[in-house]
């Protein structure tokens, strides 16, 4: 009766060296938001199916791992489609339970909620290297905060976790669905085109200004828009400055902006750039779409000049509550790449600040029993001061078990022998 | 298209207050097991099905969330049986999952392996009370290492975790399922029964001796081996002391009993005795049984006088590894009832130790935002010296708000008006 070895494809077992850069990740990201005044909360990892395909979850919706009916509710044989055997599925993300959650629990939440959720959520994707079914998500979200003040904490909160975590340098770009649809609407596009026209425009640090303009013109709309449109963008190059770009898009949309979405960017800006806790630039990139078709307003995602993608994002999204209880109520979300950032660090040698001394105290295996004590009461001490200590016996080769402990972090070893 | 609301049915939404315990006592745990050299990892929710079926789970098997094939794998037209459709299940513990993480990485593991593990495990129980289907386990193993420092490790890192906690006064309960064997086989009983008698043992607490005597007249066993047996327990009522009580044993049961258990037992109790880190009482109970099958020697559970039931158990199990890769590697276990002592910790009106001040800044609604910059900026130096600072909008009912707040633990309050 051989089982297998292996973990479900798709999916990995975390080594030591990698486990114990995610605890410290964890730790200094939730004890980052927690100063920020984020509460930590969890929801179970199921969730009813009817909640995870109803449109919210876009293309993940069909990454779903889903769960069978159990005992009497399953009948196989007269099931005829996949509703009739399926009860639940594993979460894609953490937006959705949340929802669920403020809606469920309102009443015992205080008004802004500020949520902290660090969980595995699950997707049915084909494998591919450094690219898992199973991974943790870290989000930070600001439900019932309709001002301005929701994005400035979710940036600043993040972009201090991450400088707290060595990164620098980075970037965070910010955009608006408003400012979007805007420039669309000036450039002559039709409301209902928006959405594709902006699939276009998200390749745009792929394909370049030409590759968006041939896109579009393949798709049939009128050299005149996308013309008009490109210019807008050709415009923007001589800035990243936020306040400078939404002043100068400003001048240039006249109604089709509405004078709020430039005063609302203005003042994150303002305030972001007043009261970093981390190295990083605040810059506008109108060519900023973010995929998920739930967002309301405010855009944003973190650029790494260590990686090619994104690493982790979000924005506001003021409808999705809604759905879930009738009555929207103002939301807006950061999501930082958990995953990403192990990798950076574990690619980069990362060494972990301030970790407490290995000691490896290598007892002879005939060491008697009564001689013991006194080294478990040394160990007992040691780590009363803050040492890890690791009591084992000694091998017979003891060369190579102790390169294979130095290898784990072990700095110092003790010998005890019975003479 | 209103959605669900409420968590599917047997799990639970962890609200905030729950959550800073929970997140606590993790960090707790972590700690301590880490200073005595435990190695945090972690293995995918899912494992293969076959894996979760293998008999080593017990009755546990018969509660897995199975998980359905997906894509061109699933055909639901022609499955006749629920394999057709299933390939991978939730985990419903931590200890199948780490002997095949210990068989699939043995190489890039030192030896012997010292492991922590804490997470989600999922069990198709009835819903009830206080009990969930997804549930967090939290274990430490020692694999590779035949001795009885393994036991020694485990009972010292284990007390000294939940005395961290703030417990006092509570026991662990030890024996040995070769003294279980000998007490058997000294009565009179077959081998092909002890498993059913041992099932009848377990009920002692509960039942009392004549009840474990007229289950087992019941039955069909003789009553001279049930008189003998019985007998043994009375007169090990004497004493709860280990040495003690396998002295006793050892004398009366003679060569029934090998030598090298009654040493082994008083090593253990003499060196967790001499080194203790908690206010504990260590003590011998021969009617401890622990369901598993999979148990080959030493196993324990913690008594609370605050619980009817235990509080986390384990022991050895040196024949589990070998069922993945056909050679057997000795292995011992020690879990944490990790929700039992959250339950107990928010019914005892549990406050976290040294927790950061909670300080909440009110800024009126219409403050300008060039203002606000150093509303940020007094927030962040606050939140640089380790308090936690909450920025929200005053809202109308500042009333209200503040003692919203105050239930979340906030306990200062700053207000800043428009002047």
């Amino acid at each position: 009766m051989a089982l297998s070895k292996k973990p479900v494809n798709g999916m990995k077992d975390i080594l030591p060296a990698e486990m114990e850069i995610r605890d410290y990740v964890t730790s200094v990201i939730k004890d980052t938001y927690r100063s920020f005044g984020f509460t930590p909360i969890e929801t179970p990892c199921m969730e009813n199916i009817a909640n995870l395909t109803s449109k919210q979850g876009g293309e993940n919706e069909k990454l779903i791992f889903k769960v069978m009916k159990r005992g009497e509710k399953l009948n196989l044989e007269t099931a005829k489609e996949e509703s009739d055997v399926v009860d639940f599925g594993m979460r894609y993300d953490l937006t959705v339970p949340l929802s669920r959650y403020y809606s469920n629990n309102a009443n015992n939440l205080p008004s802004p909620f500020k949520a902290l959720q660090m969980g595995s959520v699950w997707r049915a994707d084909r494998p591919q290297r450094g690219r898992y079914r199973q991974f943790t998500q870290c989000d930070i979200d600001i439900l019932g905060e309709p001002s301005n003040l929701a994005e400035i904490e979710l940036i600043t909160a993040t972009t201090t976790t991450i400088g707290r975590l060595g990164f620098e340098n980075f970037e965070i770009r910010i955009n608006e669905r408003r400012i979007l649809k805007a420039m669309a609407a000036y450039s002559g596009f039709a409301e209902e085109d928006y959405d594709s026209v902006f699939i276009t425009l998200d390749k745009m640090d792929k394909i370049g200004v030409e590759g968006v303009a041939s896109e579009l013109a393949q798709d049939g709309y009128p050299q005149e828009n996308i013309d008009k449109y490109l210019d807008l963008f050709k415009l923007l190059e001589q800035t990243r400055d936020v306040t400078e770009g939404v002043n100068i898009l400003s001048e240039k949309l006249g109604e089709y902006l509405d004078e709020e979405v430039v005063t609302n960017m203005t003042e994150i800006a303002t305030a972001v750039n007043a009261t970093k806790g981390a190295k990083f630039e605040l810059v506008f990139d109108p060519t900023l779409v973010r995929g998920m078709s739930y967002y309301t307003g405010t855009i944003f995602e973190i650029s790494m000049p260590e990686l090619g993608a994104a690493c982790g994002g979000g924005g506001r999204y003021d409808k999705m509550i809604g759905k879930f209880t009738g009555n929207d109520v103002p939301a807006c979300g950061f999501s930082i790449g958990f995953e990403r950032i192990i990798l950076l660090l574990m690619e980069s040698g990362f060494k972990i600040p301030e970790s407490p001394k290995k000691v490896a105290y290598l007892v002879e295996k005939k060491y008697p029993a009564d001689k013991l004590v006194d080294v478990m009461n040394q160990a007992k001490d040691a780590r009363a001061n803050g040492q890890q200590v690791l009591v084992v016996r000694m091998n017979k080769n003891k060369k190579f078990q102790k390169e294979q402990l130095m290898k784990e972090g072990y700095e110092e070893f003790v010998e005890f022998f019975n003479r």
